[in-house]
């Protein structure tokens, strides 16, 4: 049997924030979610572009020259390449997707750094 | 200046059904909405994976031996190759995720086929 994927479910799961969960596969890429509160890293990926969809709460994405704030509902493309700084002065729940091969923190290695997601 | 998508007003600015709508590009993927309500079609695609994400309403996705039900915050993932047919007794909002290269109907020819979906 298939299963559906409650994605309100899923983040009843886990508490940490900014460790990216994978709750599924399709074709090359993940469907993630991670917890942010507080600041991450700066970093880019050098070849893969990067979709944010906020389930809840609300995500700030800083760039170079400029800053998306996305609220519930909303949802940004980071293209390839691009610097950018996620960070949620109060805790946000959010969908990544993203091909296999990315890491989080992309060029930057860090403390924040997970080379293996948890499936979920 | 880069742009963040607000899902709520892009489903303001079509009426109709069946009509995969594209909002965005990352990788070798559209990220699509489309509104959904009656029967789709049976079709399937035969190399790639194909991911569902309710936004608003519901939607069922006949398969073969199953029927999952998706309700606002759940998804599905239909894997290649597999049979399906989605529809919504009433109207459901629906975020697609899919390959650029994948036609709506699949393998089957319809009247709800369209083989070149609208930016919005």
């Amino acid at each position: 049997m298939k299963e559906k994927v409650v994605l309100a479910e899923k983040f009843t799961l886990f508490d940490e924030c900014w460790t990216p969960k994978i709750l599924g596969e399709l074709n090359d890429s993940y469907v993630k979610i991670f917890k942010a509160k507080g600041e991450f890293v700066w970093h880019r990926h050098e070849k893969e572009d990067e979709f944010f969809l906020v389930i809840d709460g609300e995500l700030h994405i800083k760039l170079k020259d400029q800053e998306i704030l996305l609220k519930k509902g909303e949802f940004f493309i980071v293209p390839r390449g691009v610097d950018h700084m996620p960070y949620a002065p109060q805790e946000a729940h959010v969908l990544l997707f993203e091909k296999k091969e990315v890491i989080n923190t992309g060029s930057t290695a860090s403390d924040k750094t997970v080379e293996n997601p948890e499936w979920l």
